[in-house]
């Protein structure tokens, strides 16, 4: 059978189930789970297939080789964990089209001047262990021997759940690759939004891996009994929240189309249909491909919420709990991506990843491509995650076309 | 010692504690707990000392009995049991007040043409068992015996609380008084809101215990990731409810000083940081002296709600969880208690009850009247719950003077 999308759109279907799943009736391969370990087993055999020769790395990453006429190797890799109840082309739909790329050139008995190695990495999501991206951190050296003591929720540690795999543990950061040894890194994966769909484009060529902040706000009024509390002597903590998160959607939606800023967590207090709220607790996400966009978002929102809470006599707390720095692909790579998406037939539209993905990681250390694909109603983490065939076999198009014009410039 | 606000005061420190408390180092009196056993054997020999008999009546209620020229009484009452961590007047100060009255008519060798009945109510909270005043409305007889088949969290039945004072549970309904033979019903309570002390009034004549409606709302919008779904193509649950939260801000503002309205209770799905929210749903309680004031504003709720849910393309769903009617006083009771505070120094505030009270049961069965005492902060349901103790005597001045107006109408 020839290379083609649909065949990595099939497999990722075959993935999705039994026994490539843990969960009954829904799709759930945690990290080094039984589902993850048949997974390997069965990718493997379809990097067999695809002309490599296989190994599992010291974090339990699977990698497939397909060699070059020189050691040196372009990565092309996404995971092939999932969420709990998550889709089926969320990771392994990128490392499918990674064998198809192989499975064409060794379809046509070519060589080229450098390796690929595909890797299905085995964590990302972070869906066991209170990590993610454990796995292509390892690979990049991007992690610190301290993010491997953990624990999942059944009390296994990342030590015990290495046996699956008969990895030692003390070995796990020897996944590390060397950058000097690396050409690049390439990755496909579907959009998990919905920019592309609502321009009627597959594919988009990521710009950048968004810069993040993530707060914790919490505001104080005074908490009473809803029915003898009159409205003018209130000092209710939720209508001042209400207000902060108009506030909040008002100032991201004035910004730039890749600037997003998202409330998804809150929790009211007492929290009784008869007790005025006297404390609110809420996250508050940011995100942007430039952190400069983002710092004002940030700045904007602090003083808005602020003068919010000074006007209704409410306390505000808010707490910084995480800033990620942007990673921004490789502008090299990108133009690569972008004359390979053209010269497939698709407009080479650029875009922010607003969510983190394992290119992240190597960013800072090889030259990164991402490829976006378009999915349906931008849904994913979620069974209802799908994608075209159609735009898979565009990706897998623009992807060996990528190769293509990188096998030129090495010869 | 005389009679006076002031012991009443220090009658409801003493119950605020143990033996008279279930919590270890915080006060919760359930109804029938060991707690409640104790304050009835203390709060009895406080009504011997005022010149009363007592007894326990069927409900677990104790009623102490000062007789006079006839055999129909003057109901004066509140209640005794207390929520979890609550405060020490809320209730206990309209019972002590009631004992402080007939110990002034008995210090002065005083029989009125009718009896005085002091009942200290074992259950107007509901703290124990999903039901609230379940021993008012028995003595009011405005209770289905279906609303006695309840089992507290300990999997404790009524009729196996009841042992705790030895009553059998086929007896409960027979608390009920006969209408007929009562001169109405005067009940003394903490105001429980922040309006009297915002006045500068130690005193207010309640008009009717507030007509209620409680809404649950469902606001159903999309899901997604907070990182990839770019404003302008979201449908976030969140925002509009925030939108929602401050229309209903708005509308109750617009309205009489009687009307609330609060968002009290709030939970947003799925409610990670890093999810645009999908679900939310919250509670709405309305709530107004005057039923066509509440409607109104629940009418004109419900017409924004379904605006911005429809501006935001976002799911509506509003559900009537209960509606419950005013409990007007009675106007010749009312003016009665006005005349009293008025001759007492004290300015006669009229004021809607927010809060539901044992009074609003009898309301429809016997002339009901009902006095409001100023509480710190209008802080209840906590023990930082406070009261001056010179407010309860100009409140024992005013029950006493109401007392002697009623007398003089019976003469």
């Amino acid at each position: 059978m020839v290379a083609s999308g649909f065949r990595a759109v099939e497999r990722c279907d075959i993935l999705g189930v039994a026994p490539f799943s843990d969960g009954p009736d829904f799709l759930f391969r945690p990290y080094l789970g039984p589902g993850h370990v048949a997974a390997i087993r069965q990718v493997a055999d379809w990097m067999h297939e695809a002309g490599m020769t296989t190994r599992i790395d010291a974090a339990g990453n699977l990698v497939g080789r397909y060699e070059g006429h020189v050691d040196k190797a372009l990565i092309i890799a996404s995971h092939i964990d999932s969420v709990r109840d998550g889709g089926k082309y969320d990771g392994p739909l990128g490392v499918m089209l990674g064998i198809e790329c192989v499975a064409a050139l060794h379809d046509g008995g070519r060589r080229l001047p450098f390796a690929i190695e595909v890797y299905a990495f085995g964590d990302e999501e972070g869906s066991r262990f209170p990590a993610a991206m454990l796995t292509s951190r390892a690979v990049a050296g991007q992690i610190e021997p301290s993010a491997l003591e953990v624990t999942d929720r059944e009390g296994v540690t990342l030590m015990e759940a290495l046996i699956a795999l008969d990895l030692p543990f003390a070995n796990f950061l020897g996944a590390r690759r060397d950058p000097s040894n690396l050409i690049g890194y390439l990755e496909a994966h579907i959009e998990q939004g919905p920019v592309l769909e609502a321009e009627g484009l597959a594919l988009g060529v990521v710009t950048a891996i968004a810069a993040q902040l993530r707060f914790e706000v919490t505001m104080t009024g005074v908490a009473g009994h809803a029915g003898t509390n009159s409205m003018a002597l209130r000092k209710d903590a939720l209508t001042a929240a209400a207000e902060a998160i108009l506030a909040i959607e008002r100032i991201a939606r004035a910004g730039p189309d890749d600037l997003v800023a998202t409330v998804g967590r809150m929790v009211v207090g007492p929290g009784a249909p008869n007790v005025v709220p006297g404390r609110v607790t809420f996250s508050i996400d940011i995100r942007s491909g430039a952190e400069s966009v983002r710092d004002a978002c940030a700045a904007e929102v602090r003083r808005t919420l602020t003068e919010i809470a000074a006007g209704r006599g409410i306390g505000l707390d808010i707490h910084l709990v995480h800033d990620l720095p942007a990673s921004p692909c490789d502008s090299g790579f990108m133009a690569l991506l972008s004359e390979a998406v053209e010269a497939g037939g698709q407009p080479a539209r650029q875009i922010v990843s607003g969510a983190g993905h394992d290119a992240m990681v190597f960013t800072g250390i090889t030259p990164t491509a991402m490829l976006f694909i378009r999915c349906k109603d931008g849904i994913s983490h979620n069974p209802l995650e799908s994608v075209e065939a159609s735009d898979a076999d565009a990706a897998l198009t623009a992807m060996r076309l990528f190769i293509d014009k990188l096998e030129a410039k090495y010869v």
